[in-house]
Parts: C-alpha cells; structure tokens; sequence
C-alpha cells in the first residue's frame, strides 16, 4: 500500500486517528516515555501500563504520568490480569510498544508472544531492522503478523524517562519495515498513529533502511565517539577540550549518547557500519592526500562539493 | 603579562575599555563585518574606514552601515589620504583589523605596512597562527610590534559581510599569540579591546594555539567535509540524505562553511591537522575493530568513555 495515499495523508483528523484501551509499554526509558507522553497528549489511549527492567525507571515512569500502572514482568503490560494491589482488572493491550536496547527484543518478545491479543498492534522503535526481524520471527510465532517494525527518527543525547516529553516526534519522520507477513490491518493502523502524533510516515525493506541509516546515522555517532576518543586521549587534550568552540560542539554533541543503545545498534548493524566507515576513511585519507601535497585547487573543489551537499539540506528540514 | 589580572578582567568599564577614532578594515567579510558592527554597537570606534578586494562586498558593507567610508587599497583604509570624492581629510587609523583569508596575509601586510602610524594597533583574525606570524614579520618590519596576533573562537557557517552581526563574539574566547616582538601597550589595547566586546581574552604561543585547534577545531571540520563527500557520493547518497536527522546535521553543519577560507586553514597548519587526522583514523580503526570482532563489552566502555567526557563539555560553556 501506498502510504501517501488515503485520507490520513492530511494532518490527522479526529476520524483518521486511531484510539487505544491500553498501551502496553515495555521499557520506560526516553523513546518509551516520550511515546506513551505524545499518545496521552492526542488523546488517543485510555491507560498505559508500563514494564522495565530497571525499578527505578518504573518509578520515575509512575512519578512523571507516563505510565498509570506499573507491570511486574514485561507479559503484564501485554495480557489481562488482576491487580492484587488493588483488587483491579486489567483487560490486556490493544497496543504493544517495545523500546528496549535492540539486543534484548528477542529474549522480551519470546515473554509476551503467548499473551499478544489476536487483534493488538505490536511496534518496536528499534534503529536497526534487520536483526529486529530476525529476532522476532522465531519468537513471536503466529504473532508475527501483527508486528509492524518502527523507526522514528528522533533521539536526545540523554537518556533516561526523566528527559522525556510528548514533542519528541512531532515533525520528524518515522520508517516502518513491514515484513511479508505483516498484516495489512495493523500496517495501516501504525500509519496514522504516527501521523496522529506529527509525523511524515515513509516505508521501506528493512535492508534499505539499515543500509540508509548506517550511512546517515551510525557512522556519525561512530565518528563522533572517535572523535572525541582521539582528542581526549592526547596528552593536552584537556586543555584543548576547553577552547572548543560551537563547531566542536556541535559535531561531538550525539557523543553523549547513551553507550548501551549504541553498542547494540553499532553490533547490530556492523556489516553496513563497517562498511560506511570504510567509505568514510577513504574519503579522509583522499582530503590527506590533497594537504599534504598543498594541491590547492582540488582542495577548494572538494571542499566546495562537500559545502555544497550540506547546504542542500537547510531549508524545511534544517531545523530537525 | 597575565591577561586575568587587573581591573579590566572584570565586565568591561567605561574606564577600561578603549576608543579609537578610525579602524581600518580589511576584508569587509563575515568576520571582519561583526568587528565593525560590535565596535560601533560598543560605541569603541568613530568612523570605520572598509576596503575589500570584492567590490561588491565594499558596497554591500556601506549599504549595511558595517563602514562608513570605502578606501580604493588596503593602505588608504591605514593612512591619511584626501577622499577626493567629497575632498574630506581621512586622518588613519589607529586601529587595523585584518579579516581576510590567512593566504592573503604577507601580500596584505606588506601593501599597508609602510601606512601604519606608530601608535596603531594592528590585528589580524586568522585560525592559524604561525603561517600568519611568520608572513608578518618580513612584511611588516619595525612596526612588527604594533601587531597582535588574535583569533576570535567564533563564526557561522554562512560567509560573507551579509550575515554579520554585532553579538557573534559576545561571550566567546579570543585568543591572543603574541611575539617576543610584540609590545605590551598594544598587547594590553587589544585584550581590554575584546573585553569590552564581551569576549574571554587567553594568550598563547601560537605553537600551541595551532596545535590546539587542529584538534578541536580544524579537525572537526575537514571530517565534516569528509562524511558528506563519502556518503553524498554514493550512488543511494541522495535518497540516505532526505533521512537525516538531527544527529547528521549538527555533525556536518559546519561542512557548509566557506571552502576558500577552510582550503587556506587545512594547508597553512597542515602538519598539525594531518597529525590529528592520523589520530583520529587510529580511534576510529579501534572502533571498527572492537565491532567487527563483536566486542560488546570493550565497546560499550569505549563508547562510554567518549560519551562521558563529552557529557562533561556541557554546562556554561554549553551554549557556545
């Protein structure tokens, strides 16, 4: 199916957005956070209970309104249960939303598969798809139709539920991966609930998208990690870490990201980083090259060519 | 001297700082358009005295009010001429600003050099430091000790006088290298000088201001060119681009900038940012390493290391 196409294309109306009983949230970190918070916000769920391997992060969850019901195991966000605590019901969720380190999808899916309802829409918001799919395949069984695999683009530096806020993906895109055995009804479903929260909704092969986010996204973390790596590790790196300026700023700034996410995205993804950073080297040594020879006028053009590209992109999206 | 010592360290006072009654620009560019325009805003100057070598670039800065009077050479906006245009008296300056590219320098110094009055204080604005001290000395002669080397940390990525502003040096770092030749007075003019335009004024060896901002600085930049000549070169680089977030942009922004002035950065401290692009390859092959072999744990601490010391460069100076 088109994605473009239909009624939702416009900004969502009250008739294209989709509602949910229940938000089954399995991981309460930023993306979970800022998800559950933008849903509330459109008013397009009733409850959210909410799961983590971290009680902290549940807690924090509870505290901030991100979540009305903590989970004792990942299953309980998922399936319907009573709540000793407080003698209630819980019906089970009509929406399933996984955002946990890309490394744990399979082990948590295998948890939920028995308890997923036959009509639920289970997304992740995983920055690989590949490795995702693969995990859920064998997991997730007859299930598997009702996953729609999501990528929305939009991150902070910092991590954690307390950096959370229901704008996060407001204006940003999102890629959906539908594998051959993704359901058309939960597809379409994922569709306008992402454009019910602000966001231009594209579709892809999950190769594309890894291939495509290797390049755009992976490699400039690696860089930036490296980067800040090879100057802090100098000898007088410190003292030059405090005369950086806005540009040193701003390339290193995604450095900050949190360690665990990009360990996995970095391992999961390894064959396309690898090769982007291959690329990337290559055309490092080539700018070396024209230095180091004082070729001026190459130099300028290549320069030029790069200046170019870059300004290509301000405009609409500039400020994402 | 210590340039954090005395009254003047504190917020300028109407006491501390200077006032001139002619700056000669050189080079009515980004840079150069800031200074005059932050001068006259900081009611420091009386007239502004503009010549450039793109005589578009004079008309735009007088349209601008950024000078007050266009000079035919360089040396006119230095000495004292008869402005035959309207038969009034230019008396020279007393203080010169040299914005051009750092290429420019020694055929510059030498064409004004033999114009400059005894007590003026001369500056340029260079990223580099050594080329520019070595092309003044032969070129400027005895008044060698009327100059003081400076090195605003501040700029955009757009160039050209039309994107100047008054505020782009506010609460940023200048950096002073002067030479065993330079004279204090001068010396001293030019740190009360950038003070009273809100800056951090720190005096280094230009030794070591090169080496320090080929990594913090020069570095950065040439990568930036880098990663988007390696992936807008590829044959999916078009289609990748429309994906990029945020992430991509603050790592390439700076990639946008003038090609002519980062063509004459990269060649004129080219043993030092060759030096640390050879570190910096060195990081990066260690992280391609840990990830191709799977490393999870070695790489998740890298990673965190990075992360943590760029989380410590935020704070006051996060702003910048």
């Amino acid at each position: 199916m088109d994605p473009h196409a239909g009624p939702d294309t416009a900004r969502p109306s009250a008739q294209a957005a989709p509602y949910f009983e229940q938000l089954g949230l399995i991981g309460c970190g930023l993306i979970g956070g800022c998800f559950a918070l933008a849903l509330k916000q459109a008013g397009l769920v009733r409850h959210v209970v909410g799961y983590d391997a971290r009680p902290a992060s549940i807690e924090e969850a509870l505290a901030r309104g991100v979540i009305d019901r903590a989970a004792p195991t990942a299953a309980h966000t998922v399936g319907a249960w009573r709540d000793d605590t407080n003698g209630q019901d819980v019906a089970g969720a009509d929406l399933i939303f996984l955002a946990v380190p890309v490394s744990a999808t399979e082990e948590v899916l295998r948890g939920i598969a028995p308890y997923i309802q036959p009509r639920a829409l289970l997304m992740d918001a995983g920055s690989t798809k590949g490795d995702v799919i693969a995990a859920a395949r064998p997991a997730l069984g007859e299930r598997i139709g009702n996953f729609v695999p999501a990528h929305p683009i939009a991150g902070k530096e910092k991590a954690g539920v307390a950096h959370a806020d229901a704008e996060l993906f407001r204006g940003r895109q999102v890629i959906l991966t539908p594998m051959q055995e993704t359901q058309t009804g939960p597809l379409a479903q994922a569709a306008r609930l992402w454009r019910a929260l602000g966001c231009e909704v594209r579709h892809m092969s999950a190769e594309a998208h890894d291939a495509a986010f290797a390049a755009v996204s992976h490699l400039p973390h690696l860089l930036a990690f490296a980067l800040m790596d090879s100057v802090a590790g100098q000898t007088l790196g410190p003292e030059w870490l405090d005369l950086a300026g806005s540009g040193f700023r701003d390339s290193t700034r995604i450095a900050a990201s949190d360690p665990k996410v990009w360990r996995d995205i970095l391992l999961a993804n390894r064959t396309q980083v690898l090769a982007q950073s291959r690329q990337l080297q290559q055309a490092l040594r080539a700018f070396d090259t024209l230095i180091e020879h004082q070729q001026a006028g190459a130099l300028e053009a290549r320069i030029a060519r790069a200046s170019a590209e870059r300004a290509r992109m301000n405009g609409p999206q500039g400020a994402h």
